[in-house]
């Protein structure tokens, strides 16, 4: 382009780059906040400002907190006992969202993945090792993505913690609810006959 | 949720209130941008407050500027006599990006509405009138959408201009570029045959 609006790029080079989000969208997404009222436009800079310098991660899960420990560590009326292990925050906050899960979380950030230069070290292990250790866990949930580097990282940690005494488990593998049997991938298929059960 | 993460829900409210960001991806921009260093977020905040604060409308054609006339009108080497009306700032841009035009732009912000409650006075067609009035304008383009407002808006706007001895043309309506006869609706066919030309 011959004209310049510098502001204007400049906001619009921001939304693009977002993740999923690509020049028409960043420029129609930069049209929208030029026609907000000043103050939702002040709040949304504040916000980003103010989450990224408020949110932290908790000193005994590492999940996202605003405070020293989190919400979900600091709420006695869940079993001490039980840590479900996951890649990051988002995943810790799906799981949560099913309802089903009552014990705690540990965030690795990451998975271990020699190919990028991702070591156990990089990553939040030796802090579950430790908690492993001097707490009261009789189990750990393996929830990583069923990948490559997510199988990798279960079995790492897998065998760090047995010594310890704890029970490994790893979520179920199978055809997902709703989802219909022709189109499930023949690994997939193979996982949920091996991980049958008695009906 | 039972948990609530305050600073980050109000950053995934932000998000999902932008035209086209579901929760979903709401989330997933958060996330993204507790990621991101300091700095950047620090800089899409301010740009975003910059942007707002400083673009404001150009005195002569309405069109977007961070100055007190944009560049377009600013630029002595573009056609003063012809001005092609938009709907608004984005269409403009549309418009120059084509690199064919030459000429000046007039930006409604808008279109005629009345079940909106849209009339004329709420656009900036009184300008495009006084701007038509005193200056050596020859041509207007209409370049508003054809729908139904637009075709109202660009009606009403020929019926002014025409008595100040102002040609006032429309954009060419046919088959898009590429398009198959037998995905172009019955209008545009129509439209097609009726503005055909001599080969």
């Amino acid at each position: 382009m011959k004209y310049d609006l510098v502001p204007f790029t400049r906001l619009v080079e921001h939304f693009e780059r977002l993740p999923g989000i690509g020049k028409k969208s960043a420029q129609r997404l930069a049209f929208h906040i030029l026609g907000l009222p000043d103050e939702t436009v002040n709040d949304f800079a504040d916000s980003l400002v103010d989450a990224k310098k408020k949110i932290r991660y908790c000193k005994i899960c590492k999940n996202l907190t605003d405070g020293e420990i989190c919400e979900i560590c600091s709420d006695g009326s869940r079993d001490d006992s039980t840590v479900c292990v996951v890649e990051n925050a988002k995943d810790a906050l799906s799981i949560e969202r099913s309802g089903e899960y009552k014990g705690k979380y540990h965030v690795l950030h990451g998975l271990i993945s020699p190919m990028d230069g991702i070591g156990p070290d990089s990553l939040y292990i030796k802090d579950l090792v430790l908690r492993a250790g001097n707490g009261n866990i009789k189990e750990v949930i393996m929830a990583t993505n069923p990948t490559v580097e997510g199988e990798a990282t279960a079995l790492y940690i897998a065998k760090l913690l047995k010594p310890l005494g704890i029970k490994v488990t790893r979520l179920a593998y199978g055809i997902p609810v709703g989802g219909h049997l022709e189109y499930a991938d023949n690994i997939t298929l193979y996982r949920a006959i091996e991980g049958r059960s008695e009906i």
